[in-house]
């Protein structure tokens, strides 16, 4: 039989895959694990991949690299989709597609099975990476392929001698270090927001909690002066955040597919790290370096979003965006609250608000009103010549 | 006498200003309400004015043209500096000094006078204004040019037998329609916030309030189903929002003359307006429709702040945002909080997301598994064809 | 039989195409001549169409609306794509899609054919053109569908009584109002130019020639003081600049099925009426209007080759350019040489280079050498605080 | 007597200075070789200088920094202001400033001065390169500040014993690696051309020359297969090319002071470098690439142009298109002729248009007519969504 590798998360859609494949290909589950899954969810999905009958099954631990690959240029970018989503889901699907397609190609593999459906942006993602990564896999996607119904699924397995309780979950969830989704009825209207208890953390904490979180050239790297890799860092700010019920939102966007897609999701970390994070640079770059990584940031975070993560252009924005990291260090002081949170200010060597060179609005140290009134005539030149040119009304 | 028209607020400034120049010029004192004076403020101020020997004082409506000529793009443009404030001042800044120049033209003054100071932007969009619009008009300014304390002006007023009580407030606090900025201390420092009692308002409610925003074509048309005019709608859905004291913020920024400058503001109204405006456009707009507004509306913003509102570039940005607004119409669901407000969803006949057409992750109904395959195949191309002919490592 | 509409050229393919579906469809033949028929030409497409078999023919004068609805944006805009092709043959496809859908509605047809392969842009066009406008018409493409060789093309026609010559012209040659696109052996290569015979207009003048054209907001409105419409205009002026052999160049591009495609053209009116046009707009324009412009038009001009002419941020882009041209008016001077053109300079009422307001490098009368040392000192500050700040080494 | 560096170019503007601060201060004139001075024209230079009275003498050559430092980024980015010119002047004088404020250090030179009148952009470029880099010294400018005419300049040389023929050349002219500017009357006006004879190089030669310019991740490393640095390919190139008269043009923009200026200038190296290299470009990057590239060289030009390059930005962009050079090696083959030049081909192992993939318009080999039609119909999503939403006229 030959080699086919599945990525495996231990749902229905994969479950379905997984034995329908293994009669015909020698299947090699994989899970790549990018932040949402514990010890514990490992080992069961794990012992139900063999029950499936999958030759072998691996997890491969991609936190580190889902941080140094993705997360940290949407860091770096203050990229928040639509001005809202931290693309959560959409940064962890290509790191997930990369490890996948690169096991793959290490064990040999023939094919690759992944259990997306035809509607939605994974497939892209999945497909595209694969395809250029190895354009000799096949690819193969029963889900997209057969559109059977959840019961028709249930009932193959069931013939196959696989009973789980498949009861369908009210809310579709999907978590990582960057953020969890959460689907439902209520994201299939425009109209409606999700219930409270949609959301995986609650409320569960009054009063207010500060944090001081700690940067070195745009990465985090210390929570309250612990200092850690900045993926411990992001959980432990999740894990204080969390309870304080932080991070919801709704994100309405454009899908790859041409048609707008509404999802819920709760983000706490990747929130407060991306607006503490850009605080800090309104006080350390200067006004076309926060111009223009915005706009370059801006398409990086589409074309991400797009599963074009592996168009070259993506490479010469990284390195635009590393080289604007060179001085982004110091404190953020932030506060956490019920729902919501505050960032109170910032402390670093490299801040260019400096009273040394003057206040704003206050009295001027570095120069006098006749600079200004000289700096104001040339400046206005352009206007002034237009209109007494052009002598617009307004 | 030669006739000045000054810029009169009647703070400690501008009364200096009034004092001295009246005894050079036939001194003609001018206010512009953009939203931040009642009907007594005005009554003071004026009574005030001849206090200082003016001769004579006018106070201009101008709420109704900011909202027209600046507010209105504004929204269109979802503009937030620096991805935070809402230009409230600065905004403000732009119509004073147009409606204060075609005044002065139209008295045939010969000079015109204003309080700022040689160290902040509101020189500048004085000036520049003044001088595009009437470079024969001469610009004077005694703050800026004498460089005194609050005490030797306080001390030349008592000389000339004014005698009132110019305390210096703990908070300079500017308030108008599109919100309230609020400077002390504090916020001459990179690392501490305002404290809670600085912000105007305070947190007065429990609980929640839904609202109901209705836009047509972009402008605020409704709040809760009451129809006025959008500097209407503002003003009421604001006193809806300060009661849970929503919409208080930092903002750290870039002035003209290339200080970093930080201010607290308080615009609960603008923020809200803008957020519901932003997602009623992600529902109606296409993706590179949101694309360019949001790096056209970014320049807009940045120039206006810089004073630069007369280049006939914001025509051209304006006529862009203008006809981008054709089909941003509907309604968006709010519910205010304490210090926090969640947009629960809209609903538009120009809503793009329909289930007609195919739900985002669910069945589609419109195209084929093997039409997503063709897709996919022909949009990563060009990916594809990069990585075979250079075969870059990750 | 039900009723179908072709884009019939009177080449091969069409009229396989017309041929075969006229067996099954009462086929309405439809030519849209964006300027690159003659009458004569047209005389003789209609003939041939006939023998085909087609029901009806007809021929839309398209020039006109050609100019209007395309051409006019792409001079306001200064388009060249890759800063190369005026997108001359892009331009005139999205005309013709159009105006043959509308054709095909008025006509209650409920198929549609074109001649495209699977192979390039014009697919992409026609397609999301029909399919947007009339999503109930059905699309029939048998040179995409059969993939027949010519031969096999020529001998069904013999067969069906069909004895043309059909002999392949060893470039392939597409006419019309803004430029003439030419294909052939050399341009499959990426090394190789075209032989100056295949270009359809040879060098037949010496010696130079001067010519103003003269422009109303934007639109070329004379051409050596003869007023006419803009087409006339561009019509004239090419019949001077061919003589010439001006405007001859080869693209290479991304086609929007992701592979990269080489194309000559010659497109003497085009390239002299942009770039006259351009040379206008640094006189009239400010700073920051061209600035914009360029990153509006370039966006344009790639979404319009790529097809998406009807996504309506094309609108929004059309309000932008028409608001920047209501002061681009006046004359160019321009000299004619064998293959090149020089631009000798502008005459216009609304020139911002304007002797009264000071001269480049000379004296300046507005503004002191205090004034510019205020000027520059103010104007260096962010630079020169980070520097203090910094210790950048170069 | 305190130490002060002069920028000494020999003229009678930096004689005038040179002279006249002798006097007071200890003089070391300083010249920056960017290219366009012969070592008989540096010998001279400093025999004058010696005349003047200055102490000592240095020229730096700076012209492989100017290549390293400047030059290099231009290529990248194929930047032409206003797509039109190579900033040759404007480039130059900022690796001139830098240079002389990096030797004024050196030797603890208290002040440096410059013969820039207060009328252009070198007074902007320069001073705000010296007060960034050396806050601490002092900036003379006797030109700007004394506002002489030419006779009083001279007749105060002579006063001083220095007896030149100072007669004014009808068109100054500025020479260096990346082209020369050439100003005249003509060019204090709108509507008049520079004469033939204004140019330094005159048409010698007849016929066409075909050359190849090989580069190396985006270095022009090769003329005619003959390696060499950078600058002196460029050289070598220019040597073949101003045979042909090849490169005039004249620029018209915006200048740092806000009037716009009009400037001859022959760059034939630069011109054909920069379009050699873009078409390279065309063949090797992607679309995105080619995209994003255009955005950020754009304003870094302007930003250059304007004396910026000491903002950070700056390093970020050059991040960008470092990085963006990758695979931009191979070779282009031109043609020159009188006053043109043709880009005839590339030949790259990066180039992506590869008939390995398909060729366009031709046969597609990787995939089928149903994937186009898949494309396009998922392509084409949006717009038909939105048309039948809105049903927008045409």
């Amino acid at each position: 039989m030959k080699k086919l590798v599945i990525a495996y998360s231990g749902g229905l859609d994969t479950s379905y895959c997984a034995v329908k494949l293994s009669k015909k290909y020698k299947v090699h589950a994989v899970t790549v694990n990018t932040g949402g899954f514990t010890a514990d969810d490992i080992k069961n999905i794990e012992s139900n991949a063999y029950k499936m009958g999958v030759t072998t099954y691996k997890c491969i631990d991609a936190v580190s690299s889902f941080y140094e690959k993705v997360v940290k240029y949407l860091v770096y970018g203050n990229v928040l989709k639509n001005n809202t989503y931290p693309l959560s889901v959409s940064a962890e699907r290509i790191i997930q597609a990369i490890e996948i397609i690169e096991y793959a190609k290490s064990i040999n593999a023939e094919f690759i099975a992944h259990g997306s459906t035809g509607a939605g942006n994974d497939q892209v993602r999945f497909d595209m990476i694969f395809q250029t990564l190895a354009p000799h896999i096949g690819i193969i996607t029963p889900i997209r392929d057969e559109k059977l119904t959840r019961q028709e699924e249930i009932d193959y397995l069931k013939s196959e001698g696989i009973n789980m309780p498949w009861e369908k979950a009210k809310y579709s969830v999907n978590k990582g270090l960057w953020g969890t989704s959460v689907g439902g009825e209520e994201t299939l209207t425009s109209t409606m927001p999700l219930p409270e208890s949609a959301y995986p953390s609650q409320l569960v904490k009054e009063g207010y909690q500060k944090v001081v979180l700690t940067f070195n050239k745009g990465n985090l790297v210390a929570v309250n002066g612990k200092i850690d890799d900045p993926e411990k860092c992001i959980e432990l700010l999740n894990s204080f955040a969390t309870k304080y019920a932080i991070g919801r939102d709704i994100h309405v966007g454009d899908t790859i597919v041409g048609i707008k897609g509404r999802v819920g999701f709760e983000a706490a970390a990747a929130l407060i790290t991306i607006k503490a994070h850009h605080l800090l640079e309104k006080h350390t770059l200067t006004k076309w370096q926060l111009q223009h990584k915005e706009y370059l940031a801006s398409f990086y975070g589409m074309h991400l979003h797009e599963g074009q993560y592996l168009d070259p252009v993506m490479r010469n924005i990284e390195a635009f965006l590393e080289s604007s990291q060179k001085n982004v260090s110091g404190s953020v002081f932030v506060t956490l609250r019920p729902y919501h949170f505050t960032l109170d200010g910032v402390s670093s060597p490299h801040d260019l608000m400096n009273a040394k060179f003057g206040s704003y609005g206050e009295e001027n140290k570095v120069w006098t009103a006749d600079d200004a009134k000289g700096f104001i005539k040339i400046l206005g030149n352009q206007n002034k010549i237009y209109q007494q040119v052009n002598n617009d009304e307004l």
